[in-house]
């Protein structure tokens, strides 16, 4: 496993002007969203910029949630240009459209499905050395200041989609906790669910030495691994500071304490998913994210309908682990006491239930919509939804239990009430 | 913070052949010592690397806690052919001379004092890129595999010192936890004493927010930070795999689970103090295995006097914590119950006796040398050891607690005899 360089604690931020300078930079391409663009991390950063004399031009027109026709607007700006670093200010959406921008500046002749993954793109592998790019997250949740991923919704087949390769993993991530108490209550708590999501998935991936094919040579191993004993340690890290620090955070805007530790816990769990992989969540939100019809999102300051990316993980997530805890139920029920559930007369054989529970008390008492009915979905849905998680099969096979089509439809079927 | 690439599970050390293949090397130099030479792990790498085909040379002169003549016997070895990558196959003795040999073939007309550390040497800055270098780890111990020091005896001083670049980490860590099996009962003591020391000392070091002066540039940060969030996951996480699986390790060779957790922990503590530093033991103990004698090491099989360094780590470990606990008495505390002692009713005041009374209960148990007049130092000693302590302050200063020569020197005489 390989994991960023991190920069961790309250005001590095401001130093990262001399950062710039420092990789010999002299005309940087700043990224964020409409809403950051007027808030103090953005502030803080180009203010470090013009101090330090560095030139730079700045991108504010990141679409939340991305798609492949924002990422293309971002790429045409980041050509327009010779820039010779990238910053990214806000959440996961501005850090994965930066990547991509980074990306294809730098293969100006590339199609734009070259380097997507399959089976929706061709995958190629990156071969050039991209321009540097700093992360400085500004949400407590996708983690993606550490992994080589970025994930955009692909409007053609209404599904999400990425790109990863280790080439596009920052090669600096800024965490600087202050930078995360401006969040909004919905995306405080969305973003968290993620790296909720995050951890449970990959601590209950398909451990890596089950993971088949085993190439023949090492350097066609995937990003994702499978659970192992190193990302172990991160996922249940953050797992307990979710379940310390969660529900506080999203309560208390002001509660620094506990908005610090979730933005630790974020990058926490983005080690351990990058590295383990994530599984079905993941791989069935991408769909749903996709076909989201009207449904608009508190908090979130945007003009389109929008099914945020920890809402449509979180959801449908008591019937994931209800169904994969057969396999590993001890992980099952080690993560069900951590976040708080008294397991210790509880047998094998309830551990998913019993995890399923712990789950759907936690997102009640954090008021989430009551499943995917609440947000726009029916079961005439469900075969849209099966049919759009297929191609995740690069994702979906990290679950510790196989399934079939009919095993997806029940979940989907399972996950539109909650309560 | 920063970490290497790490390759971990049975077998992977077979997969070596083809690393080296994709990284296009064609002359490959394999460093060991004499005794690995003819065992398991040397063996597997060997078989590996001739399938590939990729050339490659041995030199199996590494001397088991290096000096600064036998790590120039080493470079003029790597210096004799043009390599383009290193493989190390042993515990931290290889692994750092094949870091500073791979360093000074990099930079042929470099004086070798250039890059050690100041004040012993010019601790200048490693500016050129250096040949990719595997470490294969057989000891449960440094964790060099994933930091970028090389640490070795300063003959004319009698005393350790190192070079410390981000330069000379490993591209990749190879751990094989059937790779320690073989470890010789001391040599599992020692090398898991080391890992104690790393993490207890990491876990205790100087908060990264009070470390001072804060340099103004981030390119001046020292490369060890002070405890912080993320650091200390790592060496907490050690802490409890030494306090569950050390003494079955040391005590039952087939034990294959104690020892690969102990192979585990000796990575998670080497990133956790790769980060956040060591501090009293460690700087300490540079003039004790510089000073030995006459005392010779059970297991090692070497011709020279030896205080192999877990040893000389750990002999002072009940003096320093008694010493630092009351700065930071949560974390002794915390220490000595993860280590099993029983902390309920304990006050505050009391950690550091508590800890220093856990950690010699443990020592004694794994039948450790009673303290220093064991191994060949008396009163008369001190002064020297003193003196030998007072330029390791790159490494002192990160103690949580000032102290002057006194204390130094009541440390060294608390430390005469721990039973
Ligand atoms: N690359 C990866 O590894 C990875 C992992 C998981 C998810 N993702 C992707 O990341 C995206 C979601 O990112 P996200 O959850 O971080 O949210 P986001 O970037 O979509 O932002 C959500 C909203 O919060 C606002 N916001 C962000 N930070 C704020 C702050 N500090 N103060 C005030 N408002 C703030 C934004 O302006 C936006 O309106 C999705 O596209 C998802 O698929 C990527
Ligand atoms: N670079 C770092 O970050 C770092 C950190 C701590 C210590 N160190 C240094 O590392 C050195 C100590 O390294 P160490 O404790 O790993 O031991 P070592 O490399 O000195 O080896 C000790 C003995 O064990 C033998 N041995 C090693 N692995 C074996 C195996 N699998 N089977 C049988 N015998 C085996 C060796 O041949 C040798 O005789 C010291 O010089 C110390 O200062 C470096
Ligand atoms: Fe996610
Ligand atoms: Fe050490």
């Amino acid at each position: 496993m390989a994991s960023s360089n991190l920069r961790y604690g309250e005001g590095v931020s401001r130093e990262i002007g001399m950062d710039l300078q420092n990789l010999g930079a002299r005309s940087v391409c700043v990224m964020t969203d409409r809403n950051l663009s007027r808030l103090p991390p953005v502030e803080v950063v180009l203010e470090s910029l013009e101090q330090s004399g560095v030139g730079f031009s700045v991108y504010d027109s990141v679409r939340v949630e991305p798609t492949d026709t924002s990422f293309k607007h971002a790429i045409s700006f980041a050509k327009s240009e010779s820039f010779d670093a990238f910053v990214a200010v806000g959440g996961g959406s501005v850090i994965d459209t930066c990547k991509a921008a980074n990306l294809y500046a730098c293969h100006p002749d590339a199609d734009f499905l070259d380097f997507v993954n399959a089976p929706i793109g061709l995958g190629k592998p990156v071969s050039r050395v991209l321009k540097p790019l700093i992360a400085v997250p500004t949400t407590a949740g996708t983690g993606s200041e550490t992994t080589g991923v970025a994930i955009f919704d692909f409007e053609p087949l209404k599904a999400k989609t990425g790109i990863a390769s280790r080439a596009l993993r920052p090669v600096l991530g800024i965490v600087d906790p202050k930078h995360t108490l401006s969040m909004p209550e919905r995306v405080a708590a969305n973003s968290g669910f993620d790296v909720l999501c995050h951890a449970l998935e990959s601590y209950t991936a398909l451990p890596y030495n089950q993971r088949r094919p085993r190439p023949l040579n090492p350097l066609h191993r995937p990003a994702y691994q499978g659970s192992n004993p190193i990302s172990d340690v991160w996922s249940r890290q953050a797992l307990h500071v979710v379940a310390k620090y969660m529900k506080r955070a999203v309560r208390d805007p002001d509660d620094l304490e506990a908005r610090s530790n979730m933005h630790l816990a974020s990058v926490f769990a983005g080690i351990g998913f990058g590295n383990a992989g994530v599984h079905l969540c993941h791989g069935m939100s991408y769909p749903i994210s996709g076909n989201v019809k009207t449904h608009s999102a508190k908090g979130y300051s945007v003009e389109h309908p929008l099914l945020p990316h920890g809402l449509s993980v979180i959801l449908t997530s008591p019937a994931v682990f209800n169904f994969t805890a057969p396999i590993c139920p001890e992980r099952h029920l080690e993560a069900a006491e951590i976040l708080g559930a008294d397991t210790r007369r509880v047998k094998r054989e309830d551990a998913g239930p019993v995890l399923a529970n712990t789950l759907r008390q936690f997102l009640f008492e954090l008021q989430v919509d009551d499943g995917l009915g609440a947000v726009g979905f029916s079961k005439d849905d469900i075969p849209t939804l099966v049919k759009g998680t297929i191609p995740q099969e690069r994702v979906t096979k990290l679950s510790p239990r196989q399934h079939t089509e009919d095993d997806l439809a029940q979940l989907f079927e399972a996950s539109m009430k909650l309560y």
